[in-house]
């Protein structure tokens, strides 16, 4: 993603503490008391500006969504969305994924989405990519044992290599599609990315994975 | 595939049957007589016309291959290929792949390849597709513990549901390849579907899989 750099973006953040939830590890474990009600936990990382959680806020009123996203610069575009359309199910974290369990409790996630994240081409970085197996742990441990990871990008080559490091890590796909728009996908929630990158024309892959063989 | 009715086949087979081996349980465990070296052992179940498995025959001299196949109508091709190029590295048997452990001990096969088999698009033939949970049960049986599966197709509908199976059923994928022939992949030798579909811009899909998860 192309950053522009706000200066002003934290700051304006901090106004709204209900939407982007300031000191994330008070709430470890009692999320439910920030949303007043035991609705399932759906965490999405790396959440950008956030077309996709808060469509998904506005299609499934019934469940409670957390994004996680570092850039303070594109999450502020999240927190005015859910600010101007008033969702109560839709909340922020302006934290780095890697800190995961310092937020979440063993198991307190139902489902996790990693939608269109930095593919990090070069070997050398293949540690930052958010389905490396170190981040496959820390999923595996915040997510209910039959919580599901559901994995969409644009490109093949971050595809090819989760393929191997989820199957590799013990992980079992649930359903495949390597060509999403080209799928009989119900109830698809577009991302910014995939808004633009489907429009030229181009792939959407798709995976739903759960760790139960391990 | 399409098959030609060749009456005729199975006799012309018949004549060479140091290349179409008949009765193959009785040579269960004891493929290295027939090869007369203890060279590693590579089968293809569902091998057509065989242009794949001769081709690697050539390019391995020091790998015996075995291709399985239970039309006769294309089988015979093969048999006539490795007829014409005296390769002693290279045997067909004319059976069914789901009659497997009757031909192979416990451990005695190096590697197994899958290429361009019947996709049996509908749900209701799932159990027929070569990738199938019973299927993969005979594979891993046969396959030495750190053996692999190399698989290739060009039905995305069977590739997805490949990935969906394999993974379900543990395995691991080591090497994943969503567009072959714009990969960097040395060595690959082409079955006649393959030489087909790629000329016709038609994406390959390839994957090496393991059971090392179970």
């Amino acid at each position: 993603m192309r950053l522009r750099h706000k200066p002003w973006a934290k700051e304006e953040m901090e106004k709204y503490p209900s939407i982007v939830i300031q000191n994330p590890q008070e709430h470890k474990n009692k999320w439910n008391n920030i949303f007043n009600n035991d609705q399932p936990l759906f965490v999405e990382v790396g959440t950008g500006k956030g077309q996709f959680l808060t469509g998904m806020g506005e299609q499934h009123p019934n469940i409670n969504f957390i994004g996680i996203e570092k850039y303070d610069s594109v999450l502020i575009s999240a927190m005015e969305r859910v600010r101007d359309t008033e969702q109560p199910n839709v909340k922020f974290l302006n934290e780095d994924v890697e800190n995961l369990l310092d937020f979440f409790e063993e198991g307190e996630i139902d489902r996790l989405f990693i939608n269109f994240t930095d593919p990090w081409p070069k070997n050398r970085h293949a540690k930052r990519r958010l389905t490396h197996e170190n981040f496959l742990s820390l999923y595996k441990h915040v997510l209910k044992p039959e919580g599901e990871i559901h994995f969409k990008t644009d490109n093949q080559g971050l595809f090819e290599y989760s393929l191997h490091s989820m199957s590799t890590y013990g992980m079992a796909f649930k359903d495949v599609s390597l060509d999403l728009h080209k799928s009989s996908v119900e109830g698809n929630v577009m991302t910014e990315y995939e808004e633009k990158f489907s429009k030229k024309g181009m792939r959407i892959y798709r995976l739903e994975a759960h760790f139960n063989n391990n």
